[in-house]
């Protein structure tokens, strides 16, 4: 058997992302000790009771302590404050990463308080449900799906690439590109499709010429799809919002524009101007049903039982 | 053996809807006969081929001829044409239906057409996939989907109780209301997330700072659930907007005011807007859940290795 890629790993936060990293990490025998921690006692337990990690506690500087990486695994907002607690206890040519939807703000908030003998690498597995809790974590979880690195421009490349051999271990493809970008592309890949998402369910909840009972009655017509991703959880994504303004800002501004026009397609009967856009997008789903994104049975495969 | 429903019906179109129609009728042992109608001859051939229907072709009026159904399985906007094309040729005292995502117009586009005798009864089975075309049918299709008529006000009780036997038989359950309220729910639950989808995959095609194939690779953070949404049938969603104009306008200006809110909420910093937000559309996916509307297994199932 060959050695771990990791005698100690510390996860801080141990919800649907640590928790299923932990689970992978075990099927891969990367790491030798996966120690985790949680904020709250309830959590603590939860974690403990499912076993994932070789022990779960609240002691920050415990969890970090002669780890050899430490993941932050929480919501984007708490990442300066655990960033300042833990760093007098980190081991000297130890990795800082992360797991966080927004990367910018991870260098911003975290750079400032890590000692210069220390590896920030922070990492976005692209992967999640939308369900949340230690509970809910499984190994398979990153299978096949992207994790972004943006390691700041004077990186350690032998930390990059054992993050990336971490991350390929886990059954991640993996993908280096700066923070900038990322924020960039993910603004429009999930942090605005999430924000619309929780918009539209927003909106048929509040109307009072339908009711809720209809709106729940009558999903399958497409607004269930909604549904799922505005169940996903709501400090997380907060954080998201609040920390990739700008981005999400100008993603938004011009699915804005776009959607005027269309608003004023439909106004004004422009049947081509539909037509056009409805068959364009078409081919976006074959792309990513091709590379391996996404299932091509119909409906996502609920249902199972099709027969043709 | 009970005798059929119906001893003929006619299907006038047999893509997705019509072909799935025809396949649950032969499973429930519903109609004597099933003739199928499709305009192209490349689809007539193809229905010919699947075998789902006792005989395709492109004769509307050998296809209506003695029929006690005639189901509009076709884009709304072409039920105009069809209901002038048939009405010399359809049987006294038979039932005209249809399959439109919109009501309001196909009385409009319908009843104007048909003599006295006939009973017009609109019916919208609220189920699909993103796929289109006679091999994309399937029996089980409608089990446990809702089906909406919207009978006129003096419509035959005994029409409407006949096609309310006829969606049951098929697997829907079935609600009767009027057309207008139809369209205003469809409008939310259905018409403004298709169009809301198929805009932010036209703005992530258009964007010329973030490639498409990395828009591609790293969809499965939320917008790969949109690019199925805008897969689906480019002619039925045009005409569904086309016709269906004052109620999506309508929904379309209150998703507006919701989203600028949100909007604002990101730019000036206000996390508990966004927070209260998110919390409360978490109810409303366990109430599509609770109703059986849709799965429970997280990411609608696509990680079906997942343990706990």
């Amino acid at each position: 058997m060959t050695a771990p890629l990791f005698d100690k790993v510390a996860l801080i936060g141990v919800g649907l992302i640590g928790s299923s990293m932990a689970r992978a990490m075990r099927r891969g025998g990367v790491a030798g000790q996966i120690v985790g921690y949680a904020h709250l006692p309830e959590i603590v337990e939860r974690a403990k009771k499912a076993g994932f990690a070789d022990s779960v506690g609240g002691d920050l500087a415990a969890c970090v302590k002669d780890a050899d990486l430490v993941v932050l695994a929480a919501p984007v907002g708490t990442f300066a404050d655990i960033a300042k607690l833990i760093a007098p206890h980190l081991k000297a040519g130890a990795i800082v990463s992360d797991t966080g939807s927004v990367k910018g703000a991870v260098t911003r908030d975290v750079a400032p308080h890590l000692p210069k003998s220390l590896h920030l690498i922070p990492a976005h597995p692209i992967a999640g449900t939308e369900q949340s809790g230690p509970e809910a974590g499984f190994a398979e979880l990153f299978d096949g799906r992207w994790c972004i690195l943006t390691p700041p421009a004077d990186a350690d490349t032998a930390a990059v690439e054992k993050m990336k051999s971490f991350w390929e271990k886990l059954g991640s493809k993996v993908e280096v590109m700066d923070a900038q970008h990322h924020d960039l592309v993910l603004a429009i890949t999930s942090h605005v499709p999430h924000l619309i998402a929780y918009n539209i369910v927003g909106t048929a909840d509040d109307l009072e010429t339908v009711t809720e009972s209809e709106v729940i009655k009558f999903s399958a017509g497409g607004f269930r799809d909604f549904t799922r991703i505005a169940a996903s959880d709501p400090t997380m994504w907060r954080d998201v919002f609040l920390n990739n303004r700008d981005a999400v800002l100008e993603m938004l501004g011009r699915f804005n524009e776009d959607l005027s026009a269309l608003q004023r397609a439909i106004r004004w009967g422009d049947g081509d101007a539909l037509f056009n856009l409805f068959t364009r997008t078409r081919a976006i789903r074959r792309g990513i049903i091709d590379a391996g994104q996404d299932s091509a049975a119909p409906n996502f495969g609920r249902n199972t039982d099709k027969k043709s």
